[in-house]
């Protein structure tokens, strides 16, 4: 199973959210949320709670970041800023701007209805996760399948 | 219906990453969120996805921020550090660290069996919010009970 | 005296780290600061201090968005991030993201030698500055010459 | 030649914004700026302009990390919040929230005339720095004395 396949599939969280990778190569990636109105903020018409946005993005820039060094990328930290309402499904896309050996630089534009309505830069944890990282327990389960 | 409890029950959101509320007075605010294993990053035992430290801290912060001025508080901006995994309950506290009457600025840490996982400190607009705001549409709602 | 040039030539602080905006229209703005010895970390040779990049990040961001207000747009936050050393001049652009009536969001890409050394996204005032905004104090000021 | 003693004596950009390191241990650092008229944004009275407060927060927040890792600790990402002007002398205390083998974070507050000013909060890179580390050059300057 490839890293953005697990993201897809292996993650429960996913299950909460649902993201889904549609694209992750050469340090750019791209997904998608649908505008289920359970993650709207009112019941009356959907605007994105701001917790949509953030979850697509950290997916994205996850897939980002792996899709250059094949190996799992905690988030480290994260910068959200909140444009404009998001009221149809959510696309994104993210590039890694910086990939180093042991963090990467990822970022992130959230668009709904064409229109950017978040943007995002990460920081994630690259190259090997050592045994006294806090994210360490990830590493040892990617591989199976 | 006060705010606080309007962002109990009446944020369709809520149901998706179920955040509690518990106070929130004098630019004070606590929530928790309880260990669900779908909030889970693995499938094997329960470390917390990014985005539920996310979901806790955009709460609880509004919370503190709409304590003080008894209006919604959209988020405009997050910064958000993950210092450790959460493998249990995810419990927070917010304080507003000003309360401008454009802007407010809100400092949360979110605990996990007593430790500090999570960082986050979030920018949120106050005061009304006028036609041409993006996030006007949710001051219409607020006051439906 | 139009904004620009008060940036330019009337902010005390230009004296410290000189900056030059070179253009500041329509929600864009350019500026540069030459790498000057005493803008280094070590002193062997030119390798920019962080806060040189922040200082240039700031000021071609705040004229980005005086460009579309033409009132003066107080920093609220920024972040920062530091992708490579800057070794040579520094050279930035700054975009406005989003121009509302409180807040105005532009994105910053500062270059040395043509590459991407620093990003910056940072939230500025807009609008009036009333009485009791911390920053109103600017606002008396900017028109004399 | 200790750490923080370099900082204070050994970087040039400190001969343009003279901060003052005056305690760096365990984690925890304190430091000053002067309110010189020059670090001014406007000239008639002192109010700091935002790199003056920057500056500070990246050198107390460098010290904080330095005083457990006893390696050079360059900036990685920066998150700034003004919360109110600064009109006097600035005050800093910066403590390490988490210090891993790559990534450091440090929390880090600015005060003037004992009110908080500013905020901030940085990941500075920890750990030897790899030959292909962008900020690689500094390693090897840091231990001349």
């Amino acid at each position: 199973m490839d890293l953005p396949t697990y993201l897809n599939e292996k993650v429960p969280f996913r299950e909460v959210v649902e993201f889904t990778i549609t694209e992750a190569a050469a340090g750019h990636a791209e997904g998608y949320i649908e505008p289920e109105p359970e993650y709207s903020l009112r019941d009356d018409r959907f605007v994105a709670a701001a917790p949509v946005a953030f979850t697509l993005a950290d997916a994205v820039g996850a897939a980002a970041v792996i899709s250059k060094t094949d190996s799992l990328a905690p988030l480290v930290d994260m910068r959200v800023d909140y444009l404009r309402p998001a009221t149809a499904d959510l696309q994104a896309t993210a590039d890694v701007l910086r990939c180093g050996e042991d963090i990467a630089i990822a970022d992130i534009v959230v668009r709904s209805a064409d229109t950017a309505v978040t943007t995002a830069r990460g920081a994630y944890k690259t190259g090997d996760l050592s045994a006294d990282s806090p994210w360490s327990v990830d590493v040892s389960e990617q591989g199976d399948d």
